[in-house]
């Protein structure tokens, strides 16, 4: 793939090579200060290693949430997902980093899945099939350990009788034109495109309708999703809420380069939680290589681990402990560690990852009712 | 009022004196005809006085709903309500019709309230209010006698946990440009404004959900409702869905002038069914009166009963003997009926009306469990 392709960050499209820096310029974003992750540490202990690599990168009033946290004001967390398909690693990291938040800080998290959304905005795709897709989905987040006493998640049209109230709310507030300013919306888009955002923003404020006092919220997610936010933020203030904050990450690239994307259309592009081990550790062995052409070349004057998905792969999300990934990625530079051993070492990790987390993946289809919210019935 | 005042028509603004066959173009409905009137006639036994009398004048594919019903397919039937402020008479006029209907056919009715509507329609109005308002307007609907067994009525913010997951798969098939082109939104309407439609045209295929099979379905409505329900023609049958049917009536005028319409926001404009007796039957003392401008000239020239307001309320809602109204109405037109006389005859009508309706109203708080439908929470 081109590396001068070009960049297009949008809720529904991600292409191009991403420009990260840019990203944060245009959507008017704050780079995470060395000054910020400090005040984190002395919080939580110890930085996750995605903070440490600047894997989560971007915030905004990331600070406010502490220094309310500091006057007793606990934020609670609001993550989610779109299920256009099978949960694959790029999935797992703002999750895996999100557990941590909710380990580290002891606090709630809101977890929206956005069937609507997800049929909305793809032809061919029914509505039966997103929201069967949004459980088979929740069953990945589950599996990663959150704590169901903690853990409140909902899937839009299942729960729409308590947000879609809320969210008109929000969709009085919000002008055809700012929507299409924002998103980019035509003639051709239709009317559900346009008012979802209303339903994304409602998560933002639920905690605090639930808890009937102003609760802070932060949001930790791919910074694709961030023009949805920056609509909730200049909204829901004049509902009498708090702006939510937020803290973004940078994308796990596909298997097939650092400009491509993991996408389930795309074969061989994922590694899905779903996969057989063995299968995964094929695609690894596949994988785009940042390594020389032959091994003679490779051994003399080493790899690019910034291209290579093996690399990438450990450094986002397989290998937490930083010596041991500097040695790998030093090693592969050098040449004294080959495509084939890097792959190796993360076909390893990835198979025994996915061994555990399928069995916590069965192991989730028993206790999806004590993480769903649903609808209360009314009465009059 | 001037009666040259430009018409204009939408679900959301009715103002200048109305040519409702300027409308049937418009808007591409049909004339009801006699042959259509005597095939209904069949089917009844009699006519209701709003047929015979052309205040239901309209229709799209009522012949077509007759005919399902002659091949064993029933229709039900589905009218809703606004609640945007109290009830008032004019509001009353489909409803006795659909009552008829409900009556005639033996048939389940299907009463949407729109509180999401008027919340996002009307500036200054919160949702609280409107969901407030709902619940007083189907106080009004149940007086009328509507059969608690075959009648099922919803307010969308409560019953949106069932409305919301259908209303987007009609908002998939919607464009931005043909919700602009039908109800005129610019770049500053609200995207919940935009969206709305989709909301109004469940109830058109709810049936056929909650019966699971193909049923169709009757909407009598006055025609500024239209435009909803040409979209929902478009749209569900891409869903499977039959094409309503609808029939159409007329606006009963305001107090104050044919050109005139009630309006909650202007005072002595409408005729509210909490309203006192007394006070209704002043306000109709006041109302604008066909008469001659004095007694004098009255006697010698006589009135003119198309303008007249008492005569117009009797021949809409008060009076539905033909003969009697004939009675009136030519008596005022020669002058041996005075103004006062007409306006003591409807007086004395609508006071009778308000008092037992009033009593049927208070005992409908006690029923309101019977008629509504709420969402059952599902479970997975």
């Amino acid at each position: 793939m081109e590396s001068n392709e070009t960049m297009k960050v949008t809720p529904w499209e991600v292409s191009g090579r991403i420009d990260y820096e840019k990203l944060v310029k245009d959507f008017g974003t704050s780079v995470i200060s060395n000054q910020l992750l400090k005040r984190i540490e002395k919080k939580t202990g110890e930085l996750h290693f995605m903070l440490r690599r600047g894997l989560f990168f971007s915030h905004r009033d990331l600070d406010w949430a502490l220094d309310k946290l500091d006057k007793g004001e606990k934020f609670v967390l609001y993550t989610g997902r779109g299920p256009s398909g099978d949960t694959h690693l790029g999935h797992l990291m703002p999750w895996v980093f999100t557990k941590w938040l909710q380990d580290k800080f002891d606090t709630e998290l809101y977890f929206q899945i956005t069937d609507d959304e997800k049929f909305l905005f793809k032809d061919g795709l029914e509505l039966n099939e997103t929201n069967r897709l949004a459980y088979e989905n929740a069953l990945d987040v589950i599996a990663l350990g959150f704590d169901p006493k903690k853990t409140f998640m909902f899937v839009d049209t299942d729960y729409s009788g308590t947000l879609y109230p809320e969210a008109i709310k929000v969709a009085k507030r919000l002008t055809f034109s700012t929507a299409k300013a924002v998103f980019g919306f035509q003639n051709e888009s239709n009317v559900g495109e346009i008012f979802f955002t209303s339903m994304q923003s409602v998560p933002a404020f639920l905690p605090s309708i639930l808890k009937k006092k102003n609760v802070p919220v932060l949001i930790p997610h791919a910074i694709d999703q961030d023009p949805h936010f920056r609509i909730t933020r200049d909204i829901i203030p004049k509902l009498g809420y708090y702006k939510p904050a937020s803290i973004h990450c940078t994308f796990m690239p596909g298997l097939k380069g650092v400009d491509s994307k993991m996408s389930a259309s795309i074969p061989d592009s994922a590694i899905f939680t779903t996969d057989p081990p063995e299968i995964a550790r094929r695609k690894i062995m596949k994988a785009f290589s940042g390594g020389a052409d032959t091994l003679e070349e490779h051994r003399k004057h080493g790899g690019n681990p910034d291209v290579d998905i093996a690399c990438i792969y450990l450094k986002t999300l397989f290998e937490p402990d930083d010596k041991k990934l500097a040695y790998i990625i030093s090693g592969f530079r050098s040449g004294s560690l080959t495509s084939g051993d890097v792959k190796g070492i993360l076909a390893d990790k990835v198979e025994k990852f996915l061994k555990g987390h399928q069995k916590a993946r069965e192991a989730a289809k028993k206790k999806l009712d004590k993480f769903f919210l649903h609808d209360v019935p009314k009465r009059k």
